[in-house]
This record gives C-alpha cells, sequence and structure tokens, in this order.
C-alpha cells in the first residue's frame, strides 16, 4: 500500500475512533455526517455533534482532495508543481462544561507529482493542542505527557521541538496571550537521510493515536464538575478569544476563506457562543486570573505551575 | 481656526451629542468614560455602554493623535513623510432587541507634515452603514433617505457614488454576502481644483450631523417590539457575521491590531455575544430568510424591497 493510501485509510479510521469515543463519554448525542464534494476533485466527510449535554458543539472532519494547485497555494509553498493531493483529519471539540477544556487536533499528508503523475515531493503534518478556562495541573500535565511519551518513541528531540512549535503557532499577538497550553505542532516532515517517508507515517499516526488517550481522561474527570453562570461566561470570553486566534491568526482558517474553501467545514471550528466585554480584567488571586498564568509557555512536565 | 483645529473640536461636540442621544433613547444606562494616552503622541475617549435594556453594547469613541508614521503606515498610505495627526470617532452600537439595527459610524481626519511642520497632505474619511436583523422596509429607506439628503447638499454625485463604496467595502467575501444593507462610505477626500478642504470639512460634519437623524428614529419606533428566543438566536448567528467582517475583512481593525492600536477601543465594535451554528439556513419564506434578501444591495430609494 502505498503512504497516501495508507495514510487516507488510516485518517477514516481515526475519525471512527474519535467519533466512537467522544460519543461513549457524551451526554448521548450522536455525530452527524455531511458528506462535500469538492468541485476540483475530491472532497470530505464533515462530522458534527451539537448541544450534547456534554460537549456543546464538535467537528471531526476528514478530507482527502487532489487536483491543480492554485497558484496562491503553489506560491505560499513554494512549488512549481501544480497535482496534489492532500488529506488530513481535523478536530476541535468545545465541551459544555467550563472544567473541561476545548481541544483541537489535525493530522495531514501532502503530496505533489510531475507532469507523468510521478510523486516529486510529500509531507505530514499535525499536531494537538489544549485550551482550558480554569487550569487544573492533572489535566494539562497528563495531556502533555501523554503526547511526549508517543513522541518520545520516535526519538527525545520530537516533543521538545514540536511543543515549542505549538507555543509559537498558537499565540494571539495582538493580545500578547498563548490560545491555550498548548501541546504539540509539526508540519512539512519529509524524509531525509536517516527517516524515511515511513518514518514519518508511523510517527504522524503514533501522535494521531495519542489524541484520544491524552483527552479523554480529561472530559471523564471533570464533565460532572458544578459550574456557576459567571464561570459559563468566563468560558465565553475565553471562547471569544478563540474566535480571535483562528479567524485572525490561523494559517489554515484564512487559507480556507481565500481560496474557497468548504466555509462550514473550516468555520465548525468555532464555538456556539463567544462573549465580548470591554477590558475584561480577572480578580486578582481569583481561578480566572490562574488560568492567565498557565497560558505562559512553560515546562509542563518537570515544571508545572 | 485651522481644519485640524476645527474638526477635533467638532468630533468631540459630535461624541458627546450622540452619548447623549443614546443615552436619553436608552434604558437608563449611561456611558461611561476610559481616557487612554498612547505612548507616541496624542491619546483617546472611550465611551463604552453596556448592559442596558435597549443597547445591550455600544461604543462611542474619539482619538487624536500625532506622532511619527510607523512604516507599515507609511507603505499603506503611499507617502514618504513620517510627521502626522489624525482625529476621528467612531462609534459601533449594538441593541438588546433583535428588531433594532446594528449601527456603526466613522469620522476621521488626516494630515501630513514636511519636516518643517508645515502640512503637506490632508484627507477625510468616514460613514455610516446599518445592520439589521430583521428587515423593515421604513427603517432601512429611512436611513438611506435622510444619508443622501445630507449628501446631496454638497451635489447629487456623493450619495449614489458613497453608497456603492459602502456596499463594496462591507462584504464578507468569504460568505458572497454583505454585512449589511450599507450606507455611506468614503476615504481619502481631498481639495482639487473645484473643492477645497473646507468643502470636506463641511460635507464630512454634514454626514456626522446626519447620523442622529438617520438612526434614532429607528431605535425608537422598534425598541419596545416583542420578541422570542429564537429570533434572540438569530440576532447572535448575524452578529457572527459582524464579528467575521471585523476580524477577518476590516482595514481598521487588522490595522490597529497589527500597529500595536489600543485593542480594546479597535474590538470594542465587537458585540457581546456570537453564536455560530453549523451550516444554518433559514426557512424558506421566512422574516430570517427576507433579511437575507435584503442584505442584496439595491437602490434602497427608488426601488426598495
Amino acid at each position: 500500500m502505498s503512504i497516501r493510501e495508507s495514510f487516507t485509510e488510516y485518517i477514516h479510521q481515526l475519525q471512527d475512533d474519535i467519533c466512537a469515543q467522544l460519543e461513549s463519554v457524551g451526554g448521548g448525542a450522536r455525530f452527524r455526517e455531511d458528506a462535500w464534494d469538492r468541485p476540483g476533485g475530491g472532497g470530505g466527510k464533515t462530522r458534527i455533534m451539537r448541544g450534547d449535554s456534554v460537549f456543546e458543539k464538535g467537528g471531526v472532519n476528514t478530507s482527502v482532495v487532489h487536483g491543480k494547485l492554485p497558484p496562491v497555494m503553489q506560491e505560499r509553498l513554494g512549488v512549481k508543481h501544480e497535482d496534489f493531493f492532500a488529506c488530513g483529519i481535523s478536530l476541535v471539540i468545545h465541551p459544555a462544561n467550563p472544567h473541561v477544556p476545548t481541544v483541537h487536533a489535525n493530522f495531514r499528508f501532502f503530496e505533489l507529482y510531475d507532469d507523468k503523475g510521478n510523486p516529486v515531493d510529500r509531507w505530514f503534518g499535525g499536531g494537538s493542542d489544549l485550551t482550558p478556562y480554569y487550569y487544573q495541573k492533572e489535566d494539562v500535565v497528563h495531556f502533555h505527557r501523554t503526547l511526549k511519551q508517543a513522541a518520545d518513541a520516535f526519538g527525545p528531540e520530537y516533543y521538545p521541538m514540536y511543543k515549542r512549535e505549538c507555543d509559537k503557532y498558537f499565540f494571539n499577538t495582538h493580545r500578547n496571550e498563548n490560545r491555550g497550553v498548548g501541546g504539540v505542532f509539526f508540519d512539512y516532515l519529509k524524509a531525509d537521510e536517516s527517516r524515511d517517508d515511513h518514518f514519518w507515517l508511523d510517527f504522524t499516526k503514533a501522535m494521531g493515536n495519542a489524541f484520544l488517550p491524552a483527552y479523554i481522561p480529561i472530559v471523564e474527570r471533570r464533565k460532572e464538575d458544578e459550574f456557576t453562570e459567571d464561570q459559563r461566561e468566563w468560558q465565553q470570553i475565553r471562547r471569544g478569544r478563540y474566535v480571535e486566534f483562528n479567524l485572525i491568526h490561523d494559517r489554515g482558517t484564512l487559507f480556507g476563506l481565500k481560496t474557497n474553501g468548504r466555509i462550514e467545514s473550516i468555520l465548525m471550528s468555532l464555538p456556539a457562543l463567544a462573549r465580548w466585554e470591554y477590558d475584561h480584567h480577572p480578580e486578582l488571586g481569583s481561578e480566572e486570573a490562574l488560568l492567565l498564568e498557565a497560558l505562559k509557555p512553560r515546562d509542563w512536565i518537570n515544571n508545572p505551575l
């Protein structure tokens, strides 16, 4: 099986697994699927959950597309070839309870072809990151430790490197504030002298497989926690920051919007409700102020807050 | 009095007038003022209203700033001079009742100086535009007619020209949908053979003065209208589109975010609550579907929907 076939099969299996597990810890709602075709070639399966008592809003999407790269994409990638194949899984889950963090993950593969259809370049990308509304050391450490464990099987250098990339990427420059407590983020993983395509295929699959064990225990631990209306408002304010990041800074979102991507699949990442209060600052010493401290990047394994 | 002094005085008077009138038709809440200094020179007066029974969230801001243009701004304006002065008033009002439209207006002046401090260039910009959640012919026609009347005093060409600019500018390209029903939008109004600086000063003041008579009667007419929880949700969905426009497309917002503007004053334009529902479409023949029809630009004076 080619790398491309293997990864395509993988993301669909992962989509099934993730949806099934989320449904099993959720409040009873099911994902509904919206299958769509891309005019230029390929399509996707958008799976949406809404109004569940555990998961207020979530999407777990796959897409498998191919065709000719638009010039803006060739320019962005710095390539001259125009025949491409891309597939990936992308998910964002916004729980109802403010004590359960929002989570985002994405695993993708890209391949370019010459005029005869022979592959000339390919790479993997992806990552998982956590956005809590209230800080729980146990949860953040568990999330990072699970990702580290998966990455460490491939070498000790990957987790620290991709953890740093994640902190750098999910940053609201205009607020001088990270979106969440990070995780890992990687892109353009390509074969070189010491690592072939199968190495990166296996690495990306391993990171994909780490998503459920990294996130599900946190949901199980917190989903029944009591919360107040004020805590729900704080969650909505923080979801405003999530919207700001996705609409102002996120490369994938902006690129999708500018290249006529399927808008509803792209913007499924946005929360059900977001709130903006003028010049809002949590009280000194409050749980909300503690969250802001936790948004400052740190070594969560050896030196948690 | 110089043009600059005259317009600076004007925007502060207009800020007072607008806040007073909004308070008088509102539910009893008052604007609170937040005065701020700009490190590079000048400052502003941000006035915020929140939680009023008529006006859920609103801001009426003035700023008067001067100093050295950052290179990114010189580039954007295509100028080499770096000493500048800018002042303006900017407002966004998000009413509580879904039958009362959101409104935005902005009137501004910009001046550039040579090394000796002599003015070498100056221009005005601004506009007003309306974003209803439910279509009411009477309101939209009144809004446009009031702006047209103010513009027509200066010549018949201005309203049609700046109305077109407004439709073009407040457009969510990624949704293929206008933000609202428009109004007028103008920029770089400069003296030429037939129109001196005082002409544009008077024009901009006249458009500023037209704001209250264009908007207040709509608020008075609709503020007591009954509404349902479903209509409130529709308002929040449409406010999601407002957020999308401001964060993805609005030049002023993006520019402010990229040049270290005062973030809370820039983002006061965002609504208290915005909602995103996956692939939401109003029912055929519903009041919500009618609104989407009204978002298609048309000649509101001679051929209203």
